[in-house]
């Protein structure tokens, strides 16, 4: 069988003021009127069953997002006793899988993207699984549109084979960020894609991988594994996951994983981690605007305006973002919203939890 | 005996959104932590006991204002049906005076300005009611701090007196708000000062002039006189004042006026008529800015934040004029201020009644 997973453990910390320690990313509307968790939910029920989809998350988030889709088992929210990062976190899920299904695949996708060509996201899905099933370990590259800083690149090297149509090819190398010298000679190369941070695999398969590359993180997952299904198991997680050294899935499996492949895509794929993204990714009014609630705007233009149910009158605002929630208001300039990192810190740090 | 009138008929439309239909300018706290009201009330109380500090204003506002200086008699406040302009106010104001007191000497105070030397503005007023009980009809010229467009200005002429130490000057001229290149001559020439909208004359002798000068008006005004203290006041006060013709003191009396004289004065005023007249007034930080409740700025300079319970971050801003209210929010730069108008005009032209 195939299972999906949904990894919904992040907070959208540059999404402030309206992502929140309990309303985190991924349970906001938006692109439309759907939220990101509820997007990701629709862009895989054509495969699977919502008995299939899994969803990783906090304890804090898990009642968030299940209202939201409430077809969901209860059962099938995997909690983080705290996050770990994302190899613990699919760890997790993976021996829970193991645990139903000896034999299943598993897709692993985020609740931080917007996809906006599901059926061709769907299609490579199918043909990903294809290949996963003959043992690979799949990711889904995509085209970068340009020699961006912000995401990981994966280099592509022979054609392995196709699936569906699809070719695949041998992943050559998984690099981190780059500078963006490095970054335009990636682009330019035409070998590289972006990390989208998808993977489809067979359980059994990513597993042995975490067995080999991470065999300490493997001896306390096989601890917490022994009592799934058993009243041990939540004290079990909460006493190990604390000691569990923090990991990314790309530095602790990917990099050094055997018989990795990659499926170039072109699935209209956009990292909804900023109000600057949003900026790119929604369409924007004849002014430049994109406006949410209501707002009376002269001469603005080029703006973000995230309202809800207060009045938003602007005069003489270009390039600005403005995101008004009930109890914060953000402004900045859309080419310094990567700062709003630091509001929350200073809000953290001067202990206005109330803003967090 | 001496009586004060202060004029809060206004609305303050420029301050949108913290001034709303039903929270005139004058029930703001803008300069501290008393109202634009209640500061004109305390510059008076040195010299007029609450019995006799009048109130001319809108039967809306009237419970507001009255609430705010309960001291006040709640008859001084006299109601307007309609505003029909300063000259038709005052003369009012002006009949209920010599219905109490045929001898009375009248001072005129609007509650649109800020006042910082409040010594001096007592000193000035004892003065000029000297000089307007030997018959005068007596204006506070403001020393120009620049050459402004935005207010009337006052041509004094020779020397006619001297009350309490303080020189008075025949006035030769009032004009109306000039075009820059006259308003630079005029405050070149040193003859010229603000008409700040305050005035000190006896009672009778200003009637005298409405008598004169509007005598349509005056006979309209003697009707309502007729009916003072009986129970037709009212109804007779409705019945005429929407057919009073609009009219300000300056074109209606003063200008056609004999016997008018000017105290230039040095009293620290200031028109709080817009968010950028604060901006000149209030004291900033060091970065400039001037913050009114919860904020946190990361870069931000020589803005006006005038929030409440609500916290509002801000990035790279600068001259930014920030102002949130419960339901309504304005963003504009410092320089652009002048196109709130707009904004109301807009909002009353889409029938948004409820942000008015």
């Amino acid at each position: 069988m195939n299972y999906a997973l949904i990894m919904a453990g992040g907070v959208g910390t540059r999404l402030w003021p309206m992502s929140r320690a309990n309303r985190p990313k991924q349970a906001l509307q938006l692109v439309g009127d759907r939220t990101m968790f509820q997007l990701s939910v629709d862009r895989l029920s054509p495969l699977f069953k919502p008995e299939s989809i899994f969803v990783v998350t906090r304890a804090e988030h898990a009642p968030i997002l299940a209202a939201q889709v409430p077809e969901l088992p209860p059962a099938n929210f995997i909690i983080e006793p705290e996050g770990r990062g994302t190899a613990p976190a699919i760890a997790l899920a993976a021996i829970h899988l193991r645990h139903f299904d000896p034999q299943a695949a598993m897709v692993v996708v985020t609740a931080d993207h917007y996809i906006s060509k599901e059926k061709e996201f769907q299609r490579t899905l199918q043909a990903a699984i294809q290949a996963a099933e003959e043992g690979h370990l799949v990711t889904l590259g995509i085209s970068p549109s340009g020699p961006s800083t912000g995401y990981g690149y994966i280099q592509q090297g022979r054609q392995r084979g196709i699936a569906q149509d699809l070719a695949y090819y041998q992943v050559e190398r998984f690099t981190e960020k780059p500078d963006l010298e490095t970054a335009r000679q990636m682009v330019q190369s035409g070998q590289y894609s972006w990390n989208s941070g998808m993977f489809i695999w067979r359980v059994e398969r990513v597993l042995e991988e975490f067995a080999r590359q991470m065999p300490e993180f493997y001896a306390q997952l096989e601890q917490v594994e022994k009592t799934l299904a058993t009243p041990a198991y939540e004290n079990t997680l909460k006493h190990i996951w604390p000691r569990v050294a923090k990991q990314t899935i790309d530095y602790g499996v990917m990099e050094g994983a055997k018989d990795v492949v990659v499926f170039p895509v072109d699935i209209g794929w956009s990292d909804i981690g900023s109000w600057a993204s949003l900026l790119d990714l929604l369409p924007a009014d004849a002014e430049g605007n994109i406006l949410n609630g209501p707002t009376l705007g002269i001469d603005t233009r080029d703006s973000l305006i995230f309202g809800k149910d207060r009045l938003i009158a602007t005069i003489g605002v270009k390039g600005l973002v403005i995101v008004d929630t009930e109890d914060a208001l953000l402004i900045c300039p859309k080419d310094r919203e990567q700062e709003v990192r630091e509001i929350v810190k200073r809000l953290a740090d001067s202990g206005q939890e109330r803003y967090l």
